[in-house]
């Protein structure tokens, strides 16, 4: 791989060029990484919603040509200045939410939140230079939350990228660069049901199920899954998800079906939908006295969360989440270690597979609302 | 004392017999204690807001005639059948909210609001028979929140009473038995904020000023009191607030200005107020990725608390207590320790005192806001 190092690669990219319009599979050139970047080959990557949510850019920032993609993994090709802690060879997984480790969040026990490297979507560029790495006949293509991952080579900030035991199944950890980590943290950093008590969670996609599966981990005996759409359920069955609501059956809030069904409500509830209203369900469905809620869901911009303040005082708590409270480069190789021990299980997320060159089949699976991780293999 | 057990007292007590009308000295019978109940001579009294919210009825259940009061010291004058735990003779405080020791949350670790003795304002009876110990003339009285403390003689449920130290003094740790241990409870059981943290108390009134001993006592080194009455900040520094923001002193929303003064807000945050505009200022105004909200104020009953949910994603906890979350029972008698070993100094609170007769004195300075503690000496 050193023959690489310090100079540009030439590789294949799945470019956005427009809003909603299929990704065309490009040869990009990719610069060498500069001060504290490193430069990945991306052995796999998955689709995430948030790739299709800034690709189809309704109500988000236009930021094109650009390169989505951010739930990958894959292998140090070359590491740039100030870069100590990887280097060529090393397996990692890149985060769209980064780790300077210097930053009052960093140093903070509780948040994830790195002032420096925190998601951006509206930035296309590296933060050393305002340059992108990527580009095309010298045109340059913008990156995307700092990761880029639908390319065989893109270029990161060291703060974004998790080194991981090497002998981890890169093809499976994949998924645990976004949104598994994210369900799977909401539940067992943040909502830490106890064993044997109630946890209903608000929404069976990915992410939704990643808190299921925190909460089996956890122990938890009532496992309550509530989606709109009853295709979810059966296969939530595999996740631990032990009993149903669909909210559409009811004339009644869904809350108040909650409570009826727990004794007064359940000691703990996830939400990841990013619907307002089933974030309020959320919260209101927890059993006064010692229930928590926690928010995972992306909410709409003008959305509001509103509760009588009564609901508070009976002693609720209502808590937010960020990729799961995980800090990426601290953390993430512990989760990889639970798979490792076969704590965690994996493979049931990832239902369908492509080679990149048909990377637009796991948009259309995506969007027909389809299974739930397509797995992107790089190499054919 | 044994000489009245079982049998009825005719003694003195402060009767509200109309909403808003001042308070009458007059004599009435109290029945023994029954089942599970205990017969109390009260020494001690405070009025607290709540006493006063009751008697106005503005927006409340009016129950009149009724015996208000429930900030209290006092002694065991004789117990009802199936009471083991109290005697004759033992110093305790009565309290507003009780502790079964035998429901849900009783059993929890977290939560101390008691199924059976949870806080009833409607309820002006006894639970046993469903009846008044209370009356003049065969006619009954009624009870308030379980404990009836204006009055030299009360019957109340065994679950609603603290015993303590027999060598704490009644005249200091009456304030005990609602504002204050609700403030401190608020900041050291809920909020819980570490050695040198930045602290926000909204409402600096006596259950305020108790969140900020709290915070004195946790070691915060910045404590923000903020308030619309600038009057109350002279007094707000002998409890160790150092820094005072009035919100109508600024264009800008409070919680602006104190993320202004705090590089992005406080560690924590404690409401006081009721008022749900500085409950929604007391969440947004602390700091993403670890700030904690505890709302304590009793709100009016259309309030809606409202907030962007993003503020709740980016890692902000929002709570409530009641009661400071002290289980009474439980947890009380460590609270008068902390008093008794000089911790906590509760000398400052009570500002006023007057002798039972002169009861509506103490209703007029609650009236006027003035001070923060009114003590009712029952034996002249
Ligand atoms: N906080 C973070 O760090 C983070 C990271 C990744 C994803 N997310 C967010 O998590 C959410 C879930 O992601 P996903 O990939 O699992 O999405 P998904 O679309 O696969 O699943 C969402 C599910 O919620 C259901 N749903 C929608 N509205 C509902 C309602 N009102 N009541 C009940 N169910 C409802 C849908 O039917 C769907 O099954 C999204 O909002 C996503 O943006 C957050
Ligand atoms: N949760 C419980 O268990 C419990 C127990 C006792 C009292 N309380 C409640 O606690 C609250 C405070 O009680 P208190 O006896 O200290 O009352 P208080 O009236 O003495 O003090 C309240 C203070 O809040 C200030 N204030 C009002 N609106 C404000 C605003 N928008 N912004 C800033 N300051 C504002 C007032 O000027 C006043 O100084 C009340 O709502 C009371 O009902 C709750
Ligand atoms: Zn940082
Ligand atoms: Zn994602
Ligand atoms: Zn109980
Ligand atoms: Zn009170």
């Amino acid at each position: 791989m050193a023959s690489t190092a310090g100079q540009v690669i030439r590789c294949k990219a799945a470019v956005a060029w427009e809003a909603g319009k299929p990704l065309v599979i490009e040869e990009v050139e990719v610069a060498p990484p500069q001060k504290m970047e490193v430069r990945l080959k991306i052995l796999f990557t998955s689709l995430c919603h948030t790739d299709v949510y800034f690709w189809e850019a309704k109500g988000q920032n236009p930021v094109f040509p650009r390169i989505l993609g951010h739930e990958a993994s894959g292998i140090v090709e070359s590491v740039g200045e100030g870069v100590t802690e990887l280097q060529p060879g090393d397996h990692v997984l890149p985060v769209f939410t980064g780790e300077c480790k210097e930053c009052a969040h960093c140093k903070s026990e509780e948040s994830n939140m790195c002032n420096l490297l925190r998601i951006n979507t509206d930035r296309g560029v590296m933060l050393n230079d305002g340059k992108s790495r990527f580009s095309i006949n010298g045109k340059p293509i913008y990156h995307f939350v700092g990761t880029s991952t639908f390319s065989e080579y893109t270029v990161v900030h060291v703060g974004c990228v998790a080194k991981i035991n090497p002998l981890a199944p890169l093809d499976k950890v994949c998924i645990l660069s976004c949104g598994i980590s994210t369900g799977l943290g909401a539940t067992l950093n943040v909502a830490k049901p106890t064993k044997g008590s109630s946890v209903a969670v608000f929404g069976l996609g990915a992410v939704g199920l990643a808190a299921a599966e925190g909460a089996r981990i956890a122990g938890a005996s009532r496992i309550i899954g509530v989606d709109l759409n009853p295709a979810r359920f059966e296969e939530a069955k595999k996740f631990g998800v032990n009993e149903f609501v669909n909210p559409k059956d009811y004339t009644k809030p869904v809350q108040e079906v909650i409570a009826e069904m727990t004794e007064g409500g359940v000691d703990r509830s996830v939400e990841c939908t990013g619907n307002v209203n089933a974030m309020i369900s959320a919260f209101e469905c927890v059993h006064d006295g010692w229930g928590v809620a926690v928010l995972v869901g992306v909410p709409h911009k003008d959305a509001v969360f509103q509760t009588h303040p009564i609901n508070v005082l009976n002693e609720r708590t209502l808590k937010g989440t960020f990729f799961g409270n995980y800090k990426p480069r601290t953390d993430l190789p512990s989760v990889v270690e639970k798979y490792m021990n076969k704590e965690l299980e994996l493979e049931k997320f990832i239902t369908h597979e492509v080679s990149f060159s048909e990377i637009n089949k796991a948009f259309e699976y995506m969007l027909r609302g389809e299974g739930l991780r397509c797995l992107i293999r790089m190499l054919e």
